[in-house]
């Protein structure tokens, strides 16, 4: 099942997607809900992130290929990650499939994408294992995990490198069934063209790692969600660049790069 | 005027307090609402940390005085951060006055509390000038950012070292009247025992000089909240220890600490 968020009239409200259609439900994809008789073209409405989390989990650095690649063009051994150590996005950056991304002015041309699978929790969940961790996922979208390079490198922190208001751009929807978060294709596209693609089984620490790990110290919650990382180089976006993240089971995120003027 | 939230029945609510009574409000602090009937004893309501914000933000190494101490130890000169930019902490860890700091039993014995002024923000804004920040402030509480340092040291990000649930204590309430952000006394005692204070006027950027910075990349929205950073050097807290951080013009945050068994 495909469950979406999307803008009805003045408020944002739930939705499944059926065919070409938007069947508006009322209540929470992971609680009680129920089907409205408001269907809409899925073409016709404007789609939002499908989830606003009550915590933004992000893996940051997680797979082994980038870890050694950068590693070794600066003349290194690769060092990686020994355990699932989860980072952190913010809320306020969050926008919908289709929407623009928004550049300041000041923001440098080292402006790139890192398209990543993004899992989002159903069920509550302390101290689950390895074996079990999967059961507490509802289900899997799209993220665009937006990242100035410039202020990346020089802030104390990540906050504008990575949560400049529409820097995380997620959808366009939350796939429920199929998706194989161990073994499913990424792949991105830069106005049309192909630049890369990778394997999820290429993570150092995959989604049942980073829950089992997390959950021993905090409780997640529905609705929360975990960012799984990136793999590959990626490329410059300038201004009036569309760029789409596919992934397998899912669908394909695109959203439009506008230069703030 | 002390806006609470606090857990009536099986529910959360806002309430205002008034002398010795919490008051039930419906709606929100920050938009509409309106006073009901139920008034309860202040003494016989279990508090909770008085706002979920939608993004939760904490200006991290921010005194002075603080960074200096720090690097003497060292044997360094002071490195001072050139800007004001802001980190995150996460709503898991969340929990009000008077509930327990629950240790998890692998926990080291560097495990401390930095006392913390608040701000939490009542209209949305975005690229506003230091001169009118404050205007966007709803009102201020205490935090206590509870931080295991081995953890802090050791992993690759704060996760556990700050966002282990029950590690991050909000409150009592939020007072929107009457405190001065940049020059209220912060004290803190454990187990009655005063152990230090400090001046928010020691702090490197201030309240004001946060919110304008943040809003020229992000929106701040109603409910997000920024804690302020600590100064001076913690003391271990044990099993058992009981935590009091008081701000001058809000009131004291209270909670007992408890090592899991």
């Amino acid at each position: 099942m495909r469950w979406c968020r999307f803008q009805n009239g003045d408020q944002p409200s739930y939705g499944i997607i059926e065919g070409d259609n938007v069947i508006e439900v009322s209540g929470i994809p992971w609680g009680e809900h129920s089907r409205t008789s408001n269907s809409q073209p899925l073409e016709s409405v404007k789609l939002l992130a499908p989830v606003i989390p009550p915590t933004f989990y992000a893996a940051g650095i997680n797979f082994r290929e980038h870890v050694t690649e950068m590693a070794h063009a600066r003349g290194e051994e690769p060092s990686f990650p020994p355990a699932a150590d989860v980072g952190y996005r913010a809320n306020n950056a969050l926008t919908g499939h289709g929407s623009p991304i928004i550049v300041p002015k000041d923001a440098t041309e080292v402006f790139q994408y890192e398209g990543e699978l993004v899992a989002v929790i159903g069920r509550q969940c302390k101290n689950v294992s390895e074996a079990e961790a999967l059961d507490y996922v509802f289900g899997y979208t799209i993220g665009n995990d937006v990242s100035e390079r410039t202020w990346q490198r020089g802030d104390r922190t990540l906050w504008r490198a990575k949560n400049t208001d529409t820097f995380k751009p997620m959808g366009p929807w939350i796939e429920t069934e199929g998706v194989d978060p161990e073994n499913c294709e990424v792949s991105i596209s830069l106005n049309g063209r192909f630049v890369s693609s990778y394997n999820m089984s290429g993570t150092i620490f995959g989604v049942r790692e980073f829950i089992s790990r997390m959950s021993r110290y905090l409780t997640l919650v529905p609705g929360d969600m975990l960012w799984m990382g990136t793999d590959g180089a990626p490329e410059n976006m300038k201004d009036g660049d569309v760029c789409d993240i596919a992934i397998e089971g899912i669908g394909t995120l695109s959203n439009p790069v506008q230069w703030e003027k």
